[in-house]
C-alpha cells in the first residue's frame, strides 16, 4: 500500500497494525516526537473542514514533522485551469506526503495515481472519509478491547452519512458483529450497502426507527449528524433534524458500558448533558483520531522509503 | 490563572512577573529558543487580524514551538453548526494553548471555560484585547523605567477604543498617575469608564478637545485610530477621522522624553514624518508586543503543567 | 545587496554563486538540515499563487526554519487603511525574511525600501517575478551545462509573459545566445524588450508564428500558459488560447536533447503525453524552483548577518 483512500485498502492485518502503534504512541510519545523531523506534510483542503485539518497537522506536528497548509475553494492554479494531475505532481516537488480533502468525489484517487508521495484522503465529497473510520475503530478498541462480538447501533442520517458506511465496512470484517439501523424512513441506509456488505457476507442487521426500543441491547452506538447540505428541501430538513437526539433521560436504559460515538461536529443530536455521562466517548474520539493519523502518517512514509 | 481574559484577570505581581520575563527573553533570546519544544498553539482567527496573528506565531515559533492556524470569518466546524465550547474542547484535543480572535463578546470567556487548555483572548469584538495592552505596557516600562507618577495622554477614538479603555484600567493601579483624556465630543471616554475606574479610584483626570493645549505636560501620549467600523454614518466618519493627526509641528512644545504610542494599524492619525521622532515609540511597541507574548505563553503553559 | 526585486539586481558573479549553492543543496541536503533554526520567514501571498507559496514554505522548512504564512486579497491591517510601508516595518518585527506576492507592481519595491529584514519579490503584478527565473536558470543549467551558445526558443505569450522577459533579460547576458521568439502576431515581445535589451546588446534573434519551422535548431523550448486574464475580450482568448500547443508530434524533429521547459501551471499548452518525453523538463523545474529559493534565502540571510 502507497495511499490510503478507502478504509478497505487497509488489509485486517495492517489496521491491526495501526491500533498497536497508536497504542504504542499514546503510551510513549516522546519516542516519536522526533520521527519526522526534516519531513513535511501537504495539508491540501480545498474543502473547508477545520477539525479534520488540525487533527492532520498537530499528527505531523506530533512526530517532529512540518506542515504546509492550503485551503480555499480552489488553489490559485486550479482556479488557472490546472489539473488535478498536475498539483499531484508539483505537490510532490514540495513534501513527503499529502492529505487531501477535495469536494468531488475521485479527487484523492487521481492525486494518488499522479503522486510521487503517498496520499492520504481526507474526505471526497460523499464518499470515502478513511481517517474518521480509523477513529473510530481505535475508540472501539480502547473501549471494548475486541472488534468481534459487538452490537452496533448506528443512528441518525444512514443514507447520506459516509462514515456510517465505512464504518459497517470495517466492523463486518470481523466475526460476531451485528448491526442495529436506526433512522427516520427517508433517511434508511442505502441498498446497496445492505445488499453488497451485509447480506453478502451474512451480517446479521435490523433495521428500525425506534432508538428506544433497540438500546437495551446495545455495545457501541454510533450517532450522527443530520446535514442540511444533504437535504433537497428545507421542509425535509426541519421535520427531521431534531429526530434521535440522544438525551440523559433516553441512557436510563442503555448498558452500563455502553459506548456512545459521533464524529463530530454536532449540532443538537446529542444532548450536551449527556457529555458528562462515561459512556459518552466522542471527544475521546477526537484524540484518538490524531493518534491513528500518526500511525498512519508513520507507515506510509516507511513504506514510501521515507523512514527508517 | 488558567486563562487571559482581561488584563485585569492579571494582579500587579504577575504583571511584574511578565515585564521581568519578557525582558530577560530580550536579554538572552537563546535561553528561550527551545523553550517550548513540542507545544503546539491554536492560532484561532475568526476575525481578521493579521499583525496580532502574526505576534502570536512569531512567538510561539521563538520558543521552539509550532503553530496550527485558522483562519476566516467562521471555522467550517462552525458552520456546520458547533458550539464555541464544542470547539474548545476539539482543539484541546489538538494543540497546548489556544489564542483566539473572535468578533463576538464574551467568546474567548466561554472557550476558556469549555477548553482543557490554557486560552489568551487575543481580541473578542469590542470588549477586550488584553495582549495589546501588554504590548502598551512593556513599552511604557521600558520607556519610562516605572508605572507611576505618569501624565498619560490618550488621543483619538476614545469612545470605541478598547485598547485605551484597558490601558486605562491597567494604570490606574499604579500610584500618582494622571490622565488627560483628548478627544472630539462625540468620542469622549465612555462615563461607566470615568466613574468605575477613574473617580472610584480617585485618579486625576482631565477631558479636552485641545491636543496642543496639554501637549507639554504628557510623559505619554497614546494615539489611536479612528475606525471607520464604529462609526454609524458616513458623513461623521469623514469629519471627524483627520482630527487630532499627529505632525512634527504639534510635538514641538512635548517633553523631550515624550514616549509616543499607538496601537496599530494607522491610517493618518501620525504623519510619516513623526517616525524619525526618537520619542516615536509605536515600531517598538511591535516588538514588545511579541515579547509579552511570549511571556505569557509561557507562564501559562507553566501553570498548565506542560512546562517546568 | 539586501533584497531581490528584479533577476537584475542579480550580477552574473551573484547568479554563478546561487547556483553552485544549489547543487551543494541536492547534492548535500543534511548539510542544510538546520541551517535557518530559528529563523523566520513570512510568506505574504495579498494575490494567490498556491505554487510559488508552496515553494517558499518548503524552502524555508528544509533550511529547518519557520514560516509564518499570510494569504488572502488583503491582510486585514491593509484593509483597515495601513500603508505597505508600515506592513513592512511592522513584519520585520516578527520574521527573519520576507517573501512577497502582490497585484501591484512595486509593493515588492516598497516593502524592500521600508522592511529591516531582507525582501523577496514573488511576483508583482504583470512585472517581475524573479525566483521563477531563477528555476528556469538552474533547469538549462542542470540540463545544458552552461548559459551560453545556447538556441532558446520563447513559445506563447510573449507579450503578457513577465518570466519570457526575465528570462531574455538573464540569458542576454551570456555569450553566443539567440532567441527564437514564437508567438502569434497579437502577443509578441514588447518592443521595448526588443529595443532595450536584444538590440541593445547585439543579441541575434528571429520573430516567427511557425512553431514547427523552427523547432529542429532549438536547445531549449520555453512554452507558457495564454492566460485568460491577459486578454481584453473572451473572443480573443478562446480564438488563440490553443496556438502553439505543444504535442509528441510536433517534437519528432527537434532535437534529441532539447530541453522543454514551462513555468506552470499549465492548462493545454503542452500535450500531457510529452510528460513521459525525456526532454519534458518542466517537473524538474519546480524542484529546481526550491533548491534555488533555499540557495537565495541562505544568501539574503548571510548578508543581513543573520547567519554566518
Amino acid at each position: 500500500m502507497k495511499s490510503l483512500i478507502d478504509i478497505l485498502d487497509l488489509t485486517v492485518e495492517e489496521l491491526d497494525e495501526l491500533i498497536a502503534t497508536a497504542q504504542d504512541i499514546i503510551a510513549n510519545p516522546q519516542k516519536y516526537a522526533e520521527a519526522c523531523r526534516g519531513l513535511k506534510l501537504a495539508s491540501l483542503f480545498f474543502e473547508p473542514s477545520t477539525r479534520t485539518r488540525m487533527s492532520f497537522e498537530a499528527a505531523m506536528y506530533e512526530l517532529g514533522g512540518n506542515v504546509i497548509s492550503v485551503t480555499g475553494a480552489g488553489t490559485s492554479s486550479a482556479a488557472k485551469g490546472e489539473s488535478v494531475a498536475d498539483t499531484a505532481k508539483t505537490v510532490s516537488c514540495y513534501t513527503d506526503i499529502i492529505a487531501i480533502r477535495h469536494p468531488k468525489e475521485g479527487a484523492a484517487y487521481v492525486t494518488a495515481k499522479n503522486a510521487t508521495i503517498p496520499v492520504i484522503n481526507a474526505g471526497d465529497g460523499g464518499h470515502c472519509h478513511p481517517t474518521q473510520t480509523l477513529a473510530d475503530l481505535l475508540t472501539i478498541w480502547r473501549e471494548k478491547g475486541r472488534f468481534t462480538n459487538l452490537t452496533i447501533g448506528v443512528c441518525g442520517d444512514l443514507k447520506f452519512g459516509r462514515t456510517v458506511h465505512s464504518l459497517i465496512n470495517a466492523m463486518s470484517r470481523y466475526e460476531g458483529n451485528k448491526f442495529v439501523l436506526i433512522s427516520p424512513e427517508e433517511l434508511k441506509v442505502p441498498s446497496y450497502v445492505k445488499k453488497d456488505v451485509l447480506q453478502q457476507k451474512h451480517i446479521p442487521y435490523v433495521q428500525t426507527t425506534d432508538l428506544m426500543a433497540v438500546m437495551p441491547e446495545l455495545d457501541i452506538l454510533y450517532m450522527t449528524r443530520v446535514q442540511r447540505e444533504r437535504f433537497f428541501n428545507e421542509e425535509d430538513y426541519l421535520r427531521l433534524k431534531d429526530s434521535y437526539i440522544l438525551t440523559v433521560d433516553k441512557l436510563k436504559t442503555a448498558k452500563p458500558d455502553l459506548a456512545i460515538l459521533h464524529p463530530l461536529p454536532r449540532v443538537n443530536e446529542i444532548s450536551v448533558a449527556v457529555d458528562d455521562d462515561p459512556r459518552a466517548c466522542y471527544f475521546k474520539q477526537v484524540l484518538n483520531g490524531k493518534y491513528m493519523r500518526m500511525a498512519l502518517i508513520l507507515k506510509l512514509l516507511k513504506e514510501a522509503g521515507k523512514l527508517n
